[in-house]
């Protein structure tokens, strides 16, 4: 059964009553962040009970020390880790001198959250009856601003139902945090200062090793009545600050406690200067106020829902899944800072160590191309050519040469950020990824420029890869790429994955195919890029015979290319015959039962009929397709994506509604069971294509758009936006009608289902 | 460069000249063992220089928690784990308030070790002046009785050499030792009782968890010219106690202080009786006395020299590195004790974290079977037979049924103490080593018993394991094995490996023919293991499918049984025509590029040619041999002693050479880099098997023996003896001449190079 209690609402996420056991599920679904910083849905005030902390700040990371049972050769010795941040949201709540913790009252009830996604705000309220029989009523809002984006803001609220009482308040801040993933219970922030000024404090503290100077902040006022009522430094000590505010106040009566707190940090400040810039950004968001800033985060919120939304009619449910996960990729990457990239868990938690996955460049990337300005996917771009001195290291270490280039699968700074070897030396095809992220950027919005500025350099480094890695067989007469791991980690050390062996001449291809229009058309970039990198034509001849004679395991037998070579040998048991309770086999099989049967985590062949289906045929994607699903555990949040866009090519609806909703509602509906550790913020990505890409059947056709929309039976319609080289294109589908609507100065002609059209500005296109 | 600080000796190990580079290499090579408990050569004077202490107590292990850095489903949560006992050798010296320590004294001179082996004792001796100018000269003589093996004994003998002063002796028990392999710098032991009593001190502790409790004793005694001295008590605490013995000597004079010590465990008496057995046990030492406890200690010794000792002529290097082997294994295990087994390291370090490898049943049985009484490898036998239905416990765990077991890779009490997934799960070809031990030792000694008794159980554990390890390939119309590591541990995840479908069709087939002759010569026994494993008709039916049809890779092209599925797919370049820089790859190389490389770290599909080379002819031999040892980089232990003994076979005896004295010498001269952390007890039986198999030819034929005896240029002779079904047999081999003699009451034919002879009691039989 999957958790269910998130309320069906089209544009927030509400939870009702109180249930200690969900605590940290919450903390994961309420997240707020606004691509600068970003936290879990913790408490303001102290809870006792289960909880995991987390708040993290956007590229602050810290190298800690590989742990592993039994060492390789080639591990990284050090790897950066997402840092947990000092707390700058806590306040304690005295109610007559005694604390008040949901975990030990007497009672809680009306206990509400809401993450208000249209508006960006998240708001919690509750009545608790205390040990001494205090009844309060709490209602607390929080926003991280997009406007200033150092800052969050907190409105405490709270008023007594039964009794007069003293209410105290005592805002903190508190640096003496620590990662839940630490290897080696390492202290991982130093502080040096605390520091308090009338109702500010701060802390500056600084990360072990990596030296991230940060100065965490704080203000707060208290309102009684509309009076504002000061308070006192509490406490200063070690790494903590808290002030205290007291007032009594009468049954019925209100008093708000509005905290402004956040960070600066020496990434975007000099290092001498934290505690200046973060007077100045109280001092911006204190003229600016509470309400106000909420204000402009209304609108900034409105701003990117004018261009991101996909709005779906007939299915609540459905509605809530994509807005969900539209709203949190926004959280998490703004596309602002070319020094950052997306996290597979965003700012909602500490697991997968690293930030960066091939998940950006093949599920990301798509989705901030056609909801952004192109600038953001280009940063994104260039987050890999900035990393490019790294991932040649990187590859040296593991005894590849000549400029050879590795990205490693787990980053944050371009260094290796994971340690099984079977993942970090093997999953190799990650380096494919990155190339045809290059291919794809260019392909969506006709900027070529980043190809000879910086991603032919990139080209070169994988190419060189792929021809190191290959090797010569003498029984098959062909070039073989040996010990790999595929995009289905189900499957270890295999030979001959289909899918790395064609990206790797694909590569090499694609590279040699830039190389001469660089030389063509940008005589200038290309001689810089052939300096640096010392390419010869003959290196260039030598990649080409590794690319032309690149060896497909194939079977006659089904018509399919293999998986890999010996995936006929296996135990081929479809999916839908095994045991339900057999289910999810990543937790009821031991390891090596996994990877001797045939089952797939996600798509693997089929992600290479992604990537490249214009080169196969409608028949030869039924025929893979039907071949590999059912063998697909789907036990990967990228996996359902992937197959939901393919099933609706195929018009299977049916299958691709079902895979939609898995993937939408991941995290919601908690399918896998480990939301607790924060959410699934890639594959969101994922689910924005299926839409777009499934059922929209958005591709691009001879440098323009074309769509082939289809609908589930389930929905009365749906529509969404592109950004399409600086046009915007609605697209409205619902059962008996395509509307397509542009916004912009030219007309453009797109293809509908093959047939071309002529799409003007304020002229609705109509098909039936 | 490899190590050669130890003095060609053909009966001793011995040392010369102090160098603290060495220190933890003698450490290793220096170590004693009864059997019972066993130690690295620590100074019993404090050294404050790198050092690497260990004690070891026969069967006392911790349960340490797994550590990984990604979990993988199947792995133990704890595991077993060798552990550094409390230390009872300690004697901490001063000379004029000062305190003796080599680290930091002016000048050390005439430092020797001895190991003598033929005695069983370990001497070190050395002039040296501290820093108050003092000059002292030190004769130490340590032992690990054979007679009482709770006792070690120590006698420390001290002169000043330049001036009259006092000398203070505090011998002391240490309990506050920890493993340098703790996992989590647990606390593995608890000190309950620390005591003294007149010149005796106690100390009792008990593991963690595992609760073995232990009674660390001492007993000393000075004496100073044939007068004792009486000490009284100098501290106890926590763990610690020391007494205090001092005494005035003139320059010249010595004074000697003899240390008794040792453990009584719980795993041998009674729990609340250990220290009055420590009190017995120290009786019964003192009133034998250090002289004629070392006596019995060379009476002992010329025992187990009588039945073990090889004799080389003329190669004084050969001759000790033999010697050393057998000592060191007979020093590890005796065969008394069927809770025990003989780990990799022995008492010679931590590293293995467990006790229990298949190196017990490919390795050493053979050695314990002709050099012992059959109880004794009937013991190791029956070992594997206790730990049964943890075997089946283990394959539970990773999803076996039915009673099939698998056999931890790694153990010290049946548990699997191992935690990388290509070694724990995959490494299966351990089952089969287990089966063919009971096949061998039936072989070797002609005892069937064991079979019906004990062994069969064991094999249908065995044999159900490779039933459900199997699986149908439709695509091959044969059984396959999918996703192992056979035991060139330089390849993971292999599908088909040769030696692991070979062994497991061997181990079907084998039990069925048991379960036939059981059946019918041991009605009893079989009613009483069907009754108990429900082993149905049906059943064995569906196993002999498997074997039948099991599949294996071959060449056509090579005419040899390919390593794996794939081998041929690699980047064939010989080891020969790597770059000497490039070795060893374990240590050059990162672990992707070994695995996708064709090296060997040792016999695989030549380790299945080893135990079953009946089954082949000579030119299939060579065959393999010359397809396999050119890519065999013998970067394991237990890979020179099976090559020494085909290559032998094949006439090569240039290469046998070779590789014996690589296996041979392996810790002495320090092959490997890595003696430091202790020796390779296990592969030492190999050095035995590749002389006595090798060089001496012998084997099994129809019930009896055969020898095909052999000479390297490079020796004048050589003999050894075997006890073959309570016959001994002794072998001398010269260049010129063969000669059998045979100890027992009554004649036996034996086959030298195909012919048979009759080899008569006290009639030396000579061949030319």
């Amino acid at each position: 059964m999957n958790q269910d209690y998130i309320q069906p609402n089209e544009w927030s996420i509400i939870e009702e009553g109180f249930d200690a056991e969900r605590v940290k599920s919450s903390e994961s679904l309420f997240s707020i962040g606004n691509g600068a910083m970003g936290q879990r849905a913790n408490f303001e005030e102290t809870y006792t009970g289960e909880t995991f902390q987390g708040s993290y700040i956007a590229g602050v990371y810290y190298p800690d020390k590989t742990r592993v049972g039994w060492w390789k050769n080639g591990y990284p010795e050090y790897f950066a880790k997402v840092l947990n941040a000092p707390n700058w949201i806590g306040i304690k709540v005295f109610v007559n001198g005694l604390e008040l913790d949901l975990a030990t009252c007497k009672k809680v009830s009306g206990f509400r959250r809401e993450l208000n996604m249209k508006e960006g705000w998240y708001k919690r309220s509750y009545s608790a009856v205390l040990d001494n029989n205090a009844e309060v009523q709490v209602n607390i809002t929080r926003f991280l601003s997009l406007d200033l984006d150092e800052v969050g803001a907190i409105s405490f609220d709270i008023s007594l139902e039964n009794m007069d009482g003293e209410v105290t308040f005592f805002p903190y801040l508190d640096s003496g945090i620590t990662n839940e993933d630490s290897n080696w219970d390492d202290k991982f922030w130093n502080t040096t200062h605390v520091f308090s000024e009338g109702n500010r404090a701060f802390i500056e503290a600084h990360t072990m090793k990596t030296h991230f100077k940060t100065c965490t902040f704080m203000q707060a006022t208290l309102d009684y009545m509309g009076t504002s009522i000061s308070g006192n430094l509490d406490v200063s000590k070690d790494n903590f600050v808290s002030l205290k505010f007291s007032q009594h106040i009468k049954k019925g009566e209100h008093l708000k406690l509005t905290k402004f707190g956040g960070y600066t940090v020496s990434r975007n400040h000099p290092e001498d200067t934290l505690l200046n810039a973060a007077n100045d950004v109280l001092d911006r968001a204190s003229n600016i106020g509470f309400e106000n800033l909420l204000e402009k985060q209304k609108q900034a919120w409105a701003g990117i829902w004018e261009m991101s939304d996909i709005n779906i009619l007939g299915d609540v449910k459905a509605q809530q899944g994509i807005r969900f996960n539209i709203f949190q990729l926004n959280q998490t990457y703004l596309g602002t800072d070319s020094r950052l990239n997306i996290g597979p868990k965003g700012f909602t938690g500490e697991k997968y160590g690293g930030s960066t996955y091939w998940d950006t460049e093949a599920y990301c990337i798509p989705f901030y191309m056609a909801t952004k300005d192109e600038l953001v996917a280009r940063k994104l771009l260039k987050y890999r050519y900035n990393h490019l001195e790294k991932a040649i290291e990187n590859a040296e270490k593991l005894g590849f040469t000549n400029g050879a280039a590795l990205y490693p699968m787990v980053t944050m700074n371009g260094e290796e950020c994971h340690n099984e070897w079977e993942i970090t030396f093997e999953e190799i095809h990650r380096n494919g990824a990155i190339a045809f992220a290059i291919y794809n950027y260019y392909r969506y919005t006709g900027d070529y420029s980043y190809i000879p500025e910086m991603g032919l350099e990139v080209l070169i480094g994988i190419a060189r890869f792929w021809h190191q890695r290959a090797n010569f067989s003498g029984y098959r007469n062909k070039y073989v790429i040996l010990g790999v791991t595929g995009p289905n980690e189900y499957e270890n050390n295999v030979n001959n994955n289909w899918y790395t062996n064609y990206l790797a001449q694909w590569c090499i291809q694609f590279t040699l195919e830039q190389l001469a229009k660089v030389a063509e058309g940008y005589p200038e970039d290309y001689e810089r890029v052939i300096g640096k990198t010392k390419l010869s034509s003959t290196e260039c001849e030598s990649w080409k015979k590794v690319a032309d004679a690149m060896y497909f395991p194939y079977s006659e037998e089904y018509g399919v290319y293999l998986q890999q070579d010996g995936f006929l040998d296996k135990d081929l048991i479809k999916v839908a015959d095994l045991d339900r309770t057999e289910r999810p086999i990543n937790q009821k099989w031991s390891w090596d039962r996994i990877l001797r049967s045939p089952y797939i985590k996600q798509a693997d062949v089929l992600q290479g009929f992604y990537f490249f289906e214009d080169r196969f045929t409608l028949e030869e994607l039924e025929k893979h397709f039907d071949f590999y699903e059912p063998f697909t555990v789907h036990e990967s949040s990228l996996s359902p994506c992937v197959h939901s866009i393919q099933a609706a090519k195929l018009g299977r609806m049916e299958q691709a509604y079902t895979f939609y909703l898995r993937t939408s509602r991941l995290d919601l509906d908690d399918y896998n069971k480990e939301v607790e550790e924060g959410l699934h913020i890639t594959s969101m990505a994922g689910t924005w294509m299926s839409i777009v890409e499934g059922f929209g059947g958005m591709r691009i056709v001879n440098d323009g758009l074309s769509f082939d929309p289809r609908i589930p039976w389930q929905w009365e319609g749906y529509s969404f936006k592109v950004n399409f080289r600086n046009r915007i294109i609605k697209v409205i589908v619902s059962s008996g009608e395509l509307t397509f609507e542009l916004n912009g100065d030219h007309g453009m002609s797109i293809l509908v289902r093959g047939n071309e059209y002529e799409l003007l500005p304020k002229a609705p296109l109509k098909i039936h």
